[in-house]
């Protein structure tokens, strides 16, 4: 399982005093992108989309508790197939002082497309070995 | 039902050349500010939270087209109301200029908290007035 | 001399109540995208940069007031040619309803670059057109 | 000197395929405050603003180079005492594998308030004790 840490900034709050909770999803999206990395993706040609593009198609997110600046996050990240062509991701968001309790949970679905055609093919080898390395 | 005009911008979008997931949930939040005021309902005041916040505590986006910098969309807000403390808004979204063809549509869980006790409490007048407002 | 309305939104406050400072910048740009869509550029292609680049190598603001969500905003852009391959903009933004205090001032310089040669070219006919505009 | 290394997220990213401009001095005030952070100042209250804000009336940024998706930056900052009641942090940008070559550098100011009065005060001893931690 793949477990990013990461503090919660100024810039991922709002005037509530706590994280916008459209950032909530970014936060997850950073995991995610760390998780890439750490599997030997390059981050630039993957998210350019420019020969295979990976748009997500579907996000969700729970708050159980709110966030605060300074707030020092575990992201639990945990992949897995759906379908030949689209895989999906959830998140576990946890306190690093608190770890047992859970903040917030997401999901996120990814399909894998062909750029010039725009039609939906099997996921690229890379991605079929960042699936191996990181699903439970 | 509440109609928002919003021109899709640069910022919000990323390197795959459209707009970045999680900023899709933050243009219908727009929409959701933009009926809040309609309704007359003072913006500074209410989102600060102060002494009673409206904590946003699930929401989910679908993506069935992507959007460009520059599209002019139509965002159709819905809300209604869920139990006594909370209510949840349905959103669509729709090209200015090709409105019969959904191009994402999303959901956004509200609760009403007493600021102080950090308790459920009813939906306050100026939110029963703007879902009578704008619910179908 | 070109002026865009913007109200302050949520999304663009911080923790501390009010306008998060680099998105006094991106306000800034909004008003930049709304003139150049009112000159009849198609934002899109426009931003992409594939053929003509038209990056920002500078960008500074200051705060006199600060911005609290739901502000109604009036920003006025002053387009100026630097040199023939450059052009700076100067914003001022104030409030609606006090529209003869300055709250804050910012100025943007933009390059025209070819894209495949990444060298400084002339400024394009379009941008030209924009200049003649809303200059003074 | 205080260095903050940071990856630059698809989030960051624009649809030019770079660094949305206003998202590079959003990278500096991480800088910020992760080098706060480090002289043991509590982030939450800190930027909350509450007794004593600290707002920024100042900002610019120059890029010399594009930022694209997956570098990885080391950010130099170096704050200054301006004024007994103001200070200054210059920031500057560097690739982690080719240090030597500048990216992009910026400046911001930062004015010491007391919030109920919302008048100008001495810097509290916290931030004294980080400038004489972090300026050169």
């Amino acid at each position: 399982m793949f477990i990013y840490l990461r503090t919660v900034r100024f810039q991922d709050t709002d005037a509530a005093g706590v994280v916008y909770f459209a950032n909530g999803l970014t936060l997850c999206h950073e995991a995610y992108e760390a998780s890439l990395a750490e599997s030997g993706i390059p981050l630039r040609s993957f998210f350019s989309g420019a020969i295979v593009a990976v748009p997500i198609v579907h996000a969700s997110i729970d708050f159980l508790q709110p966030l605060y600046c300074g707030d020092r996050l575990l992201i639990h990240l945990t992949p897995k197939l759906s379908t030949p062509f689209s895989f999906e991701i959830a998140y576990q968001l946890r306190l690093q002082n608190q770890p047992e309790q859970l903040i917030s949970r997401a999901t996120t679905r990814h399909v894998c497309i062909n750029a010039a055609q725009q039609s939906k093919i099997a996921l690229i080898p890379e991605l079929m070995h960042w699936l191996d390395q990181w699903q439970v």
